[in-house]
């Protein structure tokens, strides 16, 4: 695969604009009928566009391999999801808008619901409220910790973020959620000699958490996971040299948006209030992500039917999109999520990539058979934005 | 490419049983006709078995490149053709069941007949039997070497194994077999400075071999070849998390298997009997490596119709391993070995995956025309095992 670096190089600026629409989860399973969500969904506009586009089948990161949200989406912007890793508890910082510093590990934290033996009854805390949430939150802010700043911001229902800073702390211990009930959260224990200390900082820290929350039942205990520091990834501004915005509404897509140097435009609604904040911004910028997150929401339900609606939502909706006429359109997902598996899966994601200079094949349908025998083949999904980049006359060539 | 070290980290255990069903040689070239071997051949069963998997082409190695018996095994287990290598001595001492060690140098042994000058006039001795090679390997087995032990061990027919016992060897010395004739063999000599000593040893075997083999025409020579060591290839066990069983009859193929960790069954018979000690050990393994070589060795000889019938064959046997109900079922080759050429070759491998979460195509029929439009498109044979271990839901995500 050709590196960023690579790409650097043969980047260059134009006044061309690329939107990449991204349906999470949206590759999915054939129900007993045999068709998927997909291939149900009426899509008269996304028909329409596959026609004059080029199609294929892309892996997020390898075949066989079901890849989280987080290498989903590294991969649909170009950055091998292998090379470049980011933990759950940095996407959640920045998907809060929490400004993490180098010297900063952060983790996901869950409010729980333990039994008198300390034994996990609810992973959840039965879904408190935020409000509640941000008032535990700022509760366990008021831990002291000698040497260490301690910062707890509160996400969402029972999801909130943890970050410590100070000299020397280190991510590599492992989650204290076990992730099944009817057991005692693990306690965090370091995975290489160097977070020995940061361990121990990290149970002071639940100690004094579960004293606090002892007369906040359900929310009675906590359960942390995805330890991690701020990597260092460059900008997609940097590599592609493109003046790049994120449209989403859900955070973690956000924070993963903004490390990679996209200006991020918040947004509360469907589909539609997406494309509408896409043309009130499409003039200043050249590249825009905009995220669809209830396709996976369903297919993780597995709910077949509501995954299908979503699907059609996006295509009604789509003349909107194309009102804009963007040089390169691009509609995929970051990974497939059928409703008949209920989570995320290996299945390699439909991918069409329309623009003047695509050279178009006989796919008639978006749909994972149709993209089948499509002009892209199959590819890794880091190819996608090498692909974008060329059909926005936006790479020159490589060497002489 | 995913490395083994990530798989490991999301491999785990569950009760689904995975049968990876080795064809041999299975893809071909058209005769006359205008199908291959496979396409001629009656498949009711692999045909049936396709309409409800997902088919592809697989590269062992790469495009173009043919593969020998052992990078092709590997590629089909997940393993790096490119990256683990393993030489053919070894190959043959484990396929006989001699325990190497990491003090082992091993090459494969022919006998052979040489003319009163010295030049090779058959490879292979007239393939005297089987009792004579161990007769004649017992009496080079007593051949002394100062500081290193000799083993020699019969294989079959013309067949021997060499291995040399001692510190410091080295297996960094060229093939004494030229495979050709007319010609004497060559000397052994050292490839990389570290080998000399090796290479003396070795030719002071040879020169006691010949003296000892000088009334014994026609075997009054060896060729040696495939000098190599054991190596460092993690098990299929660790890496998986699999309790992995090879099923075969040829003793290279259970060498494999046993380097990488599988419980060796060996078979004297077809593959209605291979079928039946799959069946016998169904309950106590997850993985299983059924072999079936006549295929190979059909299309080796030039026999367009008798590979037809080994496919044939196993097709009508097929309903042994299906009653099984396996949760996965992987059928391929290590290798095309088209009858037209008369040797391995460089052609992508028809394979089909079945599962209940495969994502079927349209391909209805098991051939290597009907694959091309298969849902696995073209891949690497490495990427086999990942999509095998996916559908056997025995692989959790990557990444947050």
């Amino acid at each position: 695969m050709i590196s960023l670096e690579e790409i650097k190089e043969m980047s260059l600026v134009s006044a061309s604009k690329i939107v990449m629409l991204v349906i999470d989860g949206l590759g999915g399973l054939p129900d007993a009928a045999g068709q998927t969500e997909l291939e149900i969904a009426r899509t008269p506009y996304l028909d329409e566009l596959a026609e004059k586009s080029v199609c294929g089948l892309v892996d997020p990161v390898s075949p066989g391999i079901t890849p989280g949200s987080g290498p989903g989406h590294l991969a649909l912007f170009g950055y091998d999801p292998l090379k470049f890793t980011i933990g759950r508890g940095v996407l959640e910082a920045l998907g809060i808008g929490f400004e993490l510093t180098k010297n900063d590990v952060a983790a996901r934290g869950n409010f729980c619901t333990t039994d008198n033996n300390g034994l996990i009854m609810d992973r959840r805390a039965g879904r408190i409220t935020t409000e509640k949430c941000t008032e535990l939150s700022k509760l366990l802010s008021q831990i002291k910790l000698p040497g260490i700043e301690v910062f707890v911001w509160p996400v969402k229902e029972h999801r909130f973020m943890l970050a410590l800073r100070g000299d020397a702390l280190s991510p590599e211990i492992n989650d204290t959620d076990p992730q099944r009930l009817g057991v005692a959260p693990n306690v965090a224990m370091a995975e290489r000699p160097k977070a020995k200390d940061t361990a121990r900082i990290v149970n002071i820290f639940i100690d004094a958490a579960t004293k606090i929350l002892s007369n906040h039942h359900p929310a009675n205990m906590i359960l942390l996971r995805g330890f991690s520091k701020l990597p260092e990834i460059p900008k997609m501004g940097e590599i592609y040299k493109l003046t790049p915005a994120a449209i989403a509404v859900y955070p973690m897509y956000k924070g993963l948006a903004k490390l990679l140097g996209m200006k991020i435009f918040s947004v509360e609604g469907d589909v539609r209030e997406e494309f509408r904040i896409l043309a009130s911004c499409f003039e200043k910028h050249d590249f825009f992500y905009v995220h669809v997150k209830r396709a996976d929401s369903a297919g993780e339900d597995g709910d077949f039917s509501r995954k299908v609606k979503v699907i059609e939502e996006v295509d009604s909706a789509l003349p909107q999109l194309l009102s804009l006429k963007p040089d390169v359109i691009v509609i995929t997902g970051d990974h497939s999520t059928p409703a008949m598996l209920k989570m995320h899966s290996w299945h390699p994601v439909p991918v069409m990539l329309y623009s003047h200079w695509c050279r178009p094949d006989h796919v008639m349908q978006f749909s994972e058979s149709a993209c089948l025998s499509g002009g892209l083949g199959r590819l890794h999904s880091a190819d996608i934005m090498p692909l974008a980049m060329a059909n926005a006359l936006k790479l020159t060539k490589f060497g002489a």
